[in-house]
This record gives C-alpha cells, sequence and structure tokens, in this order.
C-alpha cells in the first residue's frame, strides 16, 4: 500500500481530534479540507457560531414560520428562554417518567394485563428517530417492551404489523405522534389501529397514548373519550429535531431504554459544539469537511457507513435530517440556490458487499462517513483464527475499504464512538443536528423549515378530491359504464385523465369498481360495484 | 395545477405500456426520454439485445472472470446451454424441494424437535436478495419458520440476532451462504453460530445447511462432520442475481413462500425481455429511460420510491444490483470511465415525510422510480372518510409527489404492478436484472464482475496480518507498554502508525490490552492484558 504523502502519521495527528468529554473522536485526514478552505471559511464559521447563539437564546431562527427553534433547551431546560418554556420541557420529563413507570408497573395496564408490546403510529420525524433509537439501543432479551411501527399508510403494511402483535392488543399500548395533529398517514394508522382494537372488543382510548401539539386536532380526539395520557410537542422543536423531546423520549422509555443518559450525551455535545473554535467544536468540523467535499453545493453525496448492525438506521434518521434541513430551492436572501446534499448508505462491512465496487472504481460522486465502534460486544469474544475475533475483522474491512477509496482519491472522514449507548446515540444525534445547523449558516439557507412538501400534500389532496367526485359520478349513474375519457368530460378534469385513469384501475383493483377491458388499457370501462 | 403542456392524456397514452403477461405498466411520460433519443439509441440497443441473446446462449459474457452468465437458465432450464448445467438445475431445485418438505414435515429435525426458525448466514448478494423476498413475501401469522439473518461480521449485531432466536437454538435450522465459500464475514458467523450451538450442548452439523460452490472451503468444512444437506452455487451465477438459485430459493421455501411462482414471474419477465423490440420490452425501456436521465455517465441519482411496506427493502437490493454492475472504472476497451449510478431510497408516503424537501425544492441530481401497487390489501378496507380508505390515502401521495416533482421539473418513471406476490416479486427482479444488463451494454461496460472489491479485502487483510505482528510483539515483550511509534518502529511498519493506533484502541476497548493513558491521545502506551 503506497499512499500519497499526507497520509501520514504526522498528519493524522493533526487532523484527529479526540472529545473526551463525550467519548467521540473525528478523524479528517482523508478529507480534503485544508488549511486554505478552512482560513477561507473562518468568518462565515464565527457567523455560524453566532447564528447558532442566537438561535439557543430564542431567536426566530425559523423567519417562515416565525418560530423558534429550541432542540437544544429538551437537553438543558436551564437554557430555554423563559419559565414557561423551561417549566414545559422539565413537567413534560417529569410526566413522561411518571406514566413509562406506571406501565412498566403494571398499575397502568390494558385489558388483558400489563402491557408487553409497544405500537407507534407516526411518520418522518415522529417516526424516523423512535426507530433508529430502538433498533440501536433495543435488546430481544432486556427490552420491558416490544416495539411496533406505523410509519405509513399503507393498509397492507399497518396488516403486517398487526399480525406481528398477534392475539395481543389488550396488552398492547398504541402511541400516536403527530405534531401539527393532522398528518393523514397517522390519522388512517390511528383509525386502523382503532378498528383492531374494536374487533378485539377492546376501547381504543384505554390502551392510547398522544404526543401531539397541545389543541391539535389529535390533541381534541385524545380527550373525547379521554385517552390514557397526553404529553405536548411545542412549536418549537421540529419533526426532524424531536428525538429528545416526547416524540423520543416515551417511546425509549417504555422500551427500557435509559433516557437520561440520551439527554445527558446530547447535553455534553451540544456544550462542546457551543465552543466558537474549529478545533474544539465536533460539529464545526463535521460541516467545514462537508463544505469542502460537497463544494458548497452537494456536488457529492454523504455516504454513511457505520461499522456496526445497531447503527443501521443512521443513515436513514441522517437522509432526513440533513436532506429536509439543507435541500432548499433559495437562500436566505431570496436567490434560487436549489441547495442539497444527497444521503444514503446502510453499514459495514455489509455494504463493502454491496456497492463499494461502485464507490472505489465508479463515480466519483460521493464522500464516504466511516463510524467506527471501539467496543465489540458485550463480554468476551471467540477467535475464529488465532488471535483474531469477528471483531477484529469489523475494524479490518473498515479500514481496508477505507485505505482502498483514499488509494483512489475518494475521500472520507472517521468517527470514533467507543461504544452504542444511550449516551453516545445522544451525542450522534446532536452532533448531526448541529452539524446540519452550521452547514446552513455556510451555505446561507434556514435549515429549519421545509416549504416544498407542502405541494405533493396539496396535490395528493387534489386526487382524492378528484376521486369523491369520481365515485359520486359514478353512485349517480349506478349500473351505467364509462371509459375514461368519458368520466374526464363529466368531471370537466380533461387536464386530470391521467389520474382518473389511475383512480378507476385503483379502485377496480380493490373491488370497489367493475372494470370491462377494452382493446387497449384506455379503453376499458368501470362502472360502480354492486 | 398546470402542467407543461407534454403531460397530456395523449402523451400518457403513448408513453405508459402494459405488459399484460407479467401483470406490469411502465409510464414513461414524466421522464426526459424522447423520440430523438430513442432513435440515437437504436443501434445500441440492438447491440444489446445481441449480447443479451449470445449471454443467454452461454458465452463468456464476463470475459474478466472467464464466466459465462446464466442466472436467465435458472428460470427456465431448457435454455441452458447444455445438458449436464439443465440437469444441476433442475436436480438442485428438486432437492431443495425435497430438503424444504423434510423440514416442513418434521422429518428433519433439530434437536428440541421440528424447525421453526431460520438463521440465515451470508453477506451481499448472499443476504440482500433472501432479505428483500423474505421481508416483501412473510406474513408472521403464515410464515412456515420465522427469519434471522446474520448478514455482517459484528459481533453485536450476532448477539442480537441470537437474543432474538432466544432459548430456541435446538429449533432453529441455520443455513450459510457463500458462493465462493471463503467469505470471511460469513465463516465468521458461522464460527459464531456453531459457538451457540455448542454452548447449548447441540451439534451446530446437525442443525446447518450450507449453500455454496462444490469443493469450495465452505462445502469441505460441511463434509466432516456431515451437515444435514449442501446445496450448490454455480461460477455461472453472479452474487447479485443469485436468487432464483438456491441462495434465494432455499430460504424462501423454507418460510413458506411460493419459490414457483416465484420462478414463473421471472421466467415470465424473462420472455418479454427477449423480444428485441424497445415497445414490447420493459427492461429495455427502463435502461434507455435511465440512459437518458443520468445522461449515459451516472449524472443523477436512482431514488427509488415503491409506495408498499412490504418492497422498502427494494431500493437496497437495487442498489447492490445496479451500482455493483454498472460501478466500473473501465469499459469494455479499457478505456477509464468511472461509470455508476447511485441508488437509494426506501419507501413513500413515508419518503415524502423525510427527504422530498429536497428532491423536489433542492438540489435537481437524481430520477425517481415511483412503484404502484394497485391491490392495498388481502380483504377489504374500512374508511378512514367518506369512502376514502388508507389505501386511498397511498395512491394519492404517490401521484401527488410524483406531480410536485414534475412541476419543478424533477423527472420520474412509474412502474404499477397488481400486487406483491411471489410472481411479481419474480417478475421485479427479472426486469431490473435484465435492464441492468442492458444499460452495460449502452454504455459499454462489463456489468459481470466486480474488480474495485478486491482492493479492500486485500488492505483488510493487511490490517490483520499487522495486528498479528503487533500481539506476538506484546507478548513478547509482556510486561512491558510502548507508545504507539515504538509499536511503529518494532514492527518496521512506519506507514502504518495510524493502523497501529487504531488497532490498539480496539484491542485496548475490548480488554485485550491495557492502556495507559498519556498528554495527548498519541501518547497513551499500551500493553498486554495479564
Amino acid at each position: 500500500m503506497s499512499l500519497p504523502s499526507k497520509y501520514t502519521w504526522e498528519n493524522f495527528q493533526r487532523s484527529y481530534t479526540e472529545f473526551p468529554s463525550i467519548n467521540l473522536a473525528i478523524d479528517l485526514s482523508r478529507s480534503s479540507l485544508n488549511a486554505a478552505h478552512l482560513q477561507s471559511m473562518e468568518p462565515l464559521l464565527q457567523k455560524a457560531f453566532r447564528a447558532m447563539a442566537e438561535l439557543e437564546k430564542g431567536a426566530i431562527a425559523n423567519p417562515d414560520e416565525k418560530r423558534m427553534v429550541g432542540h437544544y433547551w429538551l437537553r438543558n431546560p436551564a437554557l430555554a428562554p423563559n419559565v414557561s418554556i423551561r417549566n414545559e420541557i422539565t413537567e413534560t420529563l417529569a410526566a413522561i417518567k411518571k406514566f413509562a413507570a406506571q406501565v412498566h408497573s403494571g398499575e397502568i395496564k390494558g385489558a388483558s394485563g400489563p402491557f408487553k408490546r409497544l405500537l407507534i403510529i407516526g411518520i418522518g420525524g415522529s417516526a424516523l428517530g423512535p426507530q433508529f433509537v430502538a433498533s440501536a439501543l433495543g435488546h430481544a432479551r432486556r427490552d420491558r417492551m416490544k416495539v411496533h411501527f406505523f410509519d405509513n399508510t399503507d393498509p397492507d403494511g399497518m396488516d403486517k404489523a398487526l399480525a406481528e402483535i398477534g392475539n395481543d392488543p389488550g396488552a398492547t399500548l398504541t402511541v400516536v405522534i403527530s405534531k401539527s395533529g393532522g398528518t393523514k398517514e397517522t390519522r388512517n394508522g390511528m383509525l386502523e389501529a382503532r378498528a383492531a382494537y374494536t374487533k378485539a372488543g377492546l376501547s381504543f382510548e384505554k390502551h392510547a397514548v398522544a404526543i401531539t401539539g397541545v389543541n391539535s386536532e389529535l390533541d381534541r380526539y385524545a380527550q373525547n373519550p379521554a385517552w390514557l395520557a397526553r404529553f405536548p410537542m411545542w412549536d418549537w422543536v421540529g419533526g426532524r429535531t424531536s428525538e429528545t423531546s416526547a416524540v423520543g423520549l416515551l417511546p425509549a422509555l417504555l422500551q427500557g431504554i435509559d433516557i437520561d443518559q440520551l439527554l445527558a450525551g446530547a447535553a455534553a455535545c451540544d456544550e462542546l459544539t457551543r465552543v466558537a473554535d474549529y478545533q474544539k467544536n465536533p460539529s464545526a468540523q463535521l460541516a467545514l469537511a462537508w463544505h469542502k467535499a460537497v463544494n458548497g453545493i452537494g456536488a457529492k453525496d454523504m455516504v454513511i457507513l457505520p461499522y456496526k448492525d445497531r447503527l443501521e438506521l443512521f443513515s436513514r434518521y441522517l437522509q432526513q435530517l440533513v436532506m429536509e434541513s439543507i435541500g432548499k430551492e433559495k437562500d436566505l436572501d431570496g436567490k434560487v440556490v436549489n441547495q442539497g446534499i444527497a444521503v444514503y448508505g446502510n453499514k459495514g462491512s455489509t455494504d463493502q458487499h454491496a456497492y463499494i465496487q461502485q464507490l472505489r472504481d465508479g463515480l466519483n460522486n460521493f464522500f464516504a462517513t466511516f463510524i467506527e465502534v471501539r467496543k465489540d460486544r458485550e463480554g468476551s469474544s471467540m477467535e475464529v483464527e488465532p488471535s483474531t475475533t469477528s471483531g477484529d475483522y469489523l475494524l479490518g474491512f473498515l479500514l481496508g475499504t477505507r485505505e482502498a477509496l483514499t488509494q483512489n482519491n475518494r475521500e472520507s472522514i472517521t468517527l470514533t464512538i467507543d461504544e452504542v449507548s444511550p449516551f453516545s446515540i445522544g451525542v450522534l444525534i446532536a452532533l448531526y443536528e448541529r452539524a446540519v445547523g452550521f452547514y446552513a449558516t455556510l451555505v446561507n439557507i434556514n435549515a429549519y423549515h421545509q416549504p416544498g412538501v407542502e405541494a405533493g400534500k396539496k396535490a395528493a389532496g387534489a386526487v382524492l378530491e378528484l376521486q369523491l367526485q369520481l365515485l359520486k359520478y359514478l353512485r349517480d349513474h349506478a349500473g351505467e359504464k364509462f371509459k375514461i375519457t368519458q368520466l374526464a368530460t363529466a368531471l370537466n378534469a380533461a387536464e386530470q385523465t391521467e389520474t382518473i385513469f389511475r383512480l378507476c384501475e385503483h379502485l377496480s383493483a380493490n373491488q370497489r369498481l367493475s372494470k370491462t377491458s377494452g382493446v387497449n388499457p384506455f379503453d376499458s370501462q368501470y362502472q360502480l360495484k354492486n
């Protein structure tokens, strides 16, 4: 292995920083970040530090939605800008702990006894954090409750989760999570779950908990009849940064995860990432390395490669955190910039056998982030060869793959954590939250809104509205068959002819319309099913 | 919703093709593929058809490795180039069916009775297919066996899977899959699984099956003492196209999946994709649409968005199939081209709440593939609003998100299947296998080798070798402490000083070395643990 001279021990020592208070190390020796870039970015970096300080003090950091951005307060309520917010945080945390203790003790229980299973209904920011944490920190033998998810409006997906729960709804606690309280996928999941309880002869409300904004649609729904409990979400917590709010903490604690350690890890990382000095600030290091790698314009994809099965969902969690925060049309001055960084990855060394071929030999359109976990497992390891364990192989493949990428000029960052624990997961969450915030300032965008998601929802609403009109027309003309183009004319929706075609095909496939096939796919006729 | 005039019903009809024999439709109306590009590609496309015909006849389609590429024969043994291969395919399929029937009947059983669980040990091509199919077609209430995976050399990941299996190793059948028979991750998993059986007082070989090349390291290992069964892999089946070989079929059948339907779907799709006419060939349509979208050079990422939970792992399966096949340094003429297409995605409408913000508003560096599944679920659906089901919402979000992307000039392809079934999964697998093969010819590369993965393995081997030297040195100097630089000098490995540092830190974290911390991370001293 011959390497360019920059990969020397001297350079490594300069580029590798340990952060002992959070058991994290960052190695930028194989990143393209260099002194010249650092120097040129220093004014922007100082601006990012100031913006973050303002945000923590309660500035309207999300100007579009006129909201404060307060996820850092969740880990250190003393920072909250006023007593009322401070109290809400501490009171909610106390309420979460009290509720979980009552569930674990059996004081609060289901129709068939103590709760043994948890069904979490949420999507996006209300599912990815809980899924990541449940998978990273869960343990079949130790978990207090087994966790299931509805994270979509797929009927079959819900049936699949319900089949896993099996004949156990009376011992299943359902947690419905929607910040706005109006998310349709979550509402649908809630209604389907309620129907499953009802079918089993059980009262849904006696097995349900809501996490939502006070006085939201869901919050009101959960009061009459009253559910087991309701926990608040606040407008100053964004969905993708809500893991340390009730959204993440309640499910984690119910599962049996030490949320104090999770919060402590996040708080300790936040503390470090307040330091206005690149050398001492791990999130600033990440943000700058990203900026250099992607040329400040998303020119490369971010490939996340944790060498640890438990971190497999981390890239999916980061996909949301990074892409929803950074992927913006306009900058803060209103200029069209079409920013973003695409994120993907699963885990090493598994991905070595999937797509490292392309990373090493093919398109150089990415930078990799290797995540090394020093502790292999609980207890000691057998040897698979003399003096060699499975964990030695895992590290060997990490270093080997990284080396192979370096040889071909593919850059990478290496993060090292000591172990996968509630503390280290808290650190990783806080580390990337802050890095994304810094990066947003470096490229002059608002990291805390998501204006682009409304368009899809609106268009979906129009499709569902069109379906109502279609079904009404077919009901009004029961017994008659229509071609697609006839329906489009009748509904005065010629521009939506394809949509009508897809609606008719979907309704037919689900036994709600009868279809008489024509000579070609567009000639078929549809009528209401008797 | 105002759309460019090209999104008309007329254009849709021209761009939407139904393939009734495989219950598939492809809609290219929102792709940038156009008549001019089709015309310019026609000679290359005809070349791709000829290359595929040659490959199916047994040409050495993988010239580097001097191998035939025969996964199509697996679905239609009559096509195999000689009787010996034909017989091997049919005999192996018969042996798989016989073995699975014996397992299901309890004739072949474990120490504690009939096998109820399946532990599949494999990685890359020996895991992604089985994982995708198990997740797409499994059902908690109907599965004959519950499926677990070791798909990495992560000790903790294995412990996690073993904890799920719990006190049930005597009813767990372990299937070890390695084409080469020498994959270290899989070998390590096998040894760790064997140790778990041994610890439970059980004979591993009486609970184990191997799928591997005849006379490979694993094949020989599985003969003495003899495992329950061995099934062959052939050098003419690549790992990433092995789902319809024993690799995919044995696990699927053991789980209770109808593999005849899986094979029938693949065979029916293969039949269609032999037609040398773009209009009638769904894989050719995909390959051409990709080519236009990525400008033949991977200029855009492929985002896979199936609107169905069961297809969630499809993008991960495709990540391997596409990136390992297309991500190549050199073309067939030896010219450096650094080809590739990056693939990512999970499922809709979940991903709408994760990163569609970036797709719609941010970087336009991707094309999306929407996968619509017409059938919502088994049985009928409740209404979540009048005349509206959860499945209507799922389709509404698909069409709405697609619309929102189209409005902002983000292109997409839409695939439609009737349902998720063994047949349709066979279709999807075959559809993309062939599309990747065609695309490779369009860009003049070899889709069937993976020369870039060796470098990482070699470098990993060097790391493990260095660790052996390090441990030997520390054993030879037991009781003495050394700094990293001292060890590097002693081992004559100055260029590997960082590696030695990481090895020492890893060994210390796992209680194999003692570490005495220094004033900085590089000053610590290490010695063998007593």
